[in-house]
């Protein structure tokens, strides 16, 4: 499959969930970009390597080199698609950090002037441990899980950056 | 100058700054890790390109896997020295993601259970952001300044963890 390019049938793994390649809008051999479930931003989105492995020190030279390329390609697309003007660029490595999903991912986020009222509060939002999200009920109530249509439709967006 | 190696004799910038060699403890031909002047919590270091560039967007392939695998070692290295469990790893890439030194570095956090009271205190902590440093006086207020002795002694110890 060429670079940039993503097949019907081919799913991909994110830890134990199975990923619609509807969602995904990027790929290379060793890594593949995709849609946000419940982002905290617009353009917030994951650069994931294909090789399932739970920790930044697992990765090869090869998948490093690979998934921050990507990310540098994937995040300068979305900063100017979004008309943003900074980046929040960020892997919760591990559990203590963060980290749910137990599965190397990094998180990009297109950043605006006052975006969020204090600049950090993004990581209050962004962050995947239900004993934070549930100390920011209001945080949490604007950020239900998206359907379908509307994050396949925002990955096939996103696509398009890439030709 | 051979990896891993800094000479006394030769510094480097970090935006305006001028970084004292002592400060720095491991280095690479595109890349060196440093101590932090106000660490968030024990070994928040910092790996920096050494070409002076402002955003991740700036940074050529070379440099951009010459970073992140130097960041892989230099974060494994010390998550098991400070005997932490996960790391956070982050860029601030741009004014509106909270960045403050115009000059590419990353974050590296070592990370344990309850560190901080909320999981993503720490990025309270770790913001360079004036406004939000003032609006977290009890965190200000412990992250003095340090002595240049305790910061090149903290180098010195971790450059021996690269032998």
């Amino acid at each position: 499959m060429s670079k940039g390019m993503t097949s019907d049938s081919e799913y991909y793994t994110f830890g134990p969930h199975k990923i619609h390649p509807k969602f995904i809008f990027y790929t290379t051999n060793l890594s593949y970009a995709m849609v946000n479930l419940r982002p905290v931003l617009p353009g917030h989105v994951l650069v994931i390597p294909k090789r399932e492995v739970k920790r930044f020190g697992d990765l090869n030279a090869d998948e490093i080199c690979d998934l921050w390329l990507t990310t540098q390609l994937v995040s300068g697309k979305l900063e100017s698609y979004h008309n943003a003007s900074s980046l929040t660029l960020n892997i919760q490595d591990g559990p203590e950090a963060g980290q749910s999903v137990p599965h190397v991912h990094i998180h990009i986020v297109p950043r605006k002037f006052s975006d969020f009222a204090r600049n950090d509060d993004i990581y209050d939002a962004m962050d995947e441990n239900d004993r934070a999200l549930k100390k920011h009920i209001d945080l949490d109530e604007k950020r239900m899980d998206r359907g379908f249509e509307e994050m396949a439709q925002e990955a096939d967006e996103y696509t398009k950056l890439f030709f």
